[in-house]
């Protein structure tokens, strides 16, 4: 097995995790024994646990020494609720050290130079781009701009509806479709909506497992608009935690969130353009239904654009099918 | 090589002459001599030309005794404006025939069994549906019900606008894009527009090559609705023939195409939505531009729909990557 194979376990790893270790980074990290032999696996646990190195040197045991830790993001160095994670892997005997993504936060980074001065060999940069862009995107992106990661999610039919011409929009996308969407807003810290959704659609905006229950891992739910909220809507369950913001400025909403990592917004039209016209919007995920409404109601409606040399130009970074929809990713242009 | 491997190769010549055929089917042919090498290879001529049989017979000449013809359409059996292909392959010698799709033509079929009858072995069903979806599908459909098989073509936002506020669309797409679009203008036999396109947009509507001068085949040009286009239109000029149709019916345009195979509806918001709620529509091409754009200008308004339990249901059949675009092609579902 070579070290890329290894480190694409380790990125599935942290992907597990994503959502349930804010604030720290989604880490995934693979110990192999001096043969080569897979002898612990881990990743980042809840805030207050262990980093994932130091659960997979648990699994790994003596079997660690003389090995080769691989790992997601350069191990830290610093000490925050736990001990350095440099600290651990050196008095585990590992030979080698191999990780993917350099820890930009100059407070824990120094790992790849304290262990290389320990005489560990030390390996930066396999598969860098894959981590940076995914499962330590959102992290990445609140260490560079101190700001949470936004993605906006969307279903729509081929033609750009949100809903048929009467309103109804259950369901747009399939049952595999949401199931992705209970995914990715298990991962997220928060969930963003307005409160035209809360009337129309009375949403519960949890994340659910496949067989109907919560995740683990429940986001605030965040309610922004000047309409009243009926202390009924089912947002206000006990399910989650839920805060109400009173304000259509989306630069207020991300301040009130800018101690999160990563935001998801499931909006209507409205609450989407705003986001968009005020530019805060870092992903864009497009469920598309291979069907055809028509109609007014739309996805979105005014981003800002008048002309089409104005438009708001993105790049596609996913295509993917989910079960009969297709999923689009797209991420700002030269990003 | 195996026979699966040499239809392949026998498809992507067929590809090739795809609107260049009418009325006869694209077919791709390859002839194996005995040792199984490539000994002749061809495609299906312009009507009064040779079939694809005989043009890769004729490639391959005596290498032809004792061995495969590997072709995309059962050989046919009967003598048209050129005698039959079972002839050729008679009196070529080869000892096995392998087809992927049988003839569903009764005049023409029979020409496996007159293969086998002969001493020839034949095996049917190579790729089949492959074959059956892809470059015979147009032919097929029109042998099955009489009618053209209509593909409605629309380059669009990922928010669903065919232009933005101000009315302004050059380019949605890419060149990329684009380019395919002129590869399949070169494939069909009609592209139909409304009077409305030729007002806004004053298209050529030709098919042109990647160095920009016109493809060998161009398609009819059809203008359809009750105004009156400018005789200084466009679509006017000697690049092409061109019909107009007074009318806004649908079912009047297709009885009009009705000796055609292959047509293209490239018309905007309102000609789109009255072709697919006539139900005339046999493919969806979208070509999905990473960029928003807003506003009033939808890719089709009405299609008849008013709730979510009577959405028109597709199905993707093709989800590709084309330049910066994605390109989503949908079929109707249960097909």
């Amino acid at each position: 097995m070579t070290f890329g194979a290894v480190m694409r376990q380790a990125i599935e790893c942290s992907e597990q995790v994503k959502g349930n270790t804010y604030p720290n980074p989604p880490v995934g990290a693979v110990i192999l024994d001096a043969d080569g032999q897979v002898a612990g696996i881990g990743a980042t646990e809840p805030p207050g646990g262990a980093h994932a190195e130091v659960v997979a040197l648990r699994g790994a045991g003596e079997r660690a020494r003389g090995g080769t830790a691989v790992v997601t993001l350069e191990p830290c160095n610093h000490h925050g609720r736990t001990p350095p994670c440099v600290d651990a892997l050196l008095a585990s005997g590992v030979a080698r050290v191999v990780y993917s993504v350099g820890d930009p936060n100059p407070e824990a980074a120094g790992g790849a130079q304290r262990l290389g001065a320990a005489g560990v060999e030390v390996v930066g940069g396999v598969h860098e781009a894959e981590v940076a862009a995914g499962p330590l995107r959102e992290w990445l992106h609140k260490q560079r701009t101190g700001m949470p990661h936004v993605t906006w999610k969307f279903a729509t039919s081929v033609d750009g509806r949100s809903a048929a011409a009467d309103g109804s929009s259950q369901w747009i996308t399939s049952a595999a479709a949401r199931l992705d969407v209970h995914r990715h807003r298990a991962a997220v810290d928060a969930i963003v909506v307005g409160t035209g959704t809360v009337y129309i659609d009375d949403p519960t905006l949890t994340a659910r497992l496949p067989d109907g229950t919560l995740a683990e891992n429940q986001p605030l739910r965040v309610v922004v608009g000047e309409r009243e909220i009926s202390p009924e809507a089912n947002v206000l369950n006990d399910d989650s935690h839920t805060m109400v913001i009173r304000t259509r400025d989306p630069h207020e909403v991300m301040r009130a969130l800018s101690d999160r990592t990563a935001v998801l917004v499931e909006g209507g039209p409205t609450l989407a353009g705003a986001f968009l016209r005020a530019g805060v919007i870092d992903r864009i995920l497009a469920y598309v239904a291979p069907i055809l409404l028509g109609g007014p109601i739309t996805a979105v409606d005014d981003v800002g654009v008048l002309s089409i040399a104005g438009a708001q130009r993105w790049r596609f970074d996913g295509v993917d099918t989910i079960g009969p929809d297709v999923r689009l990713s797209l991420v700002p242009r030269g990003s």
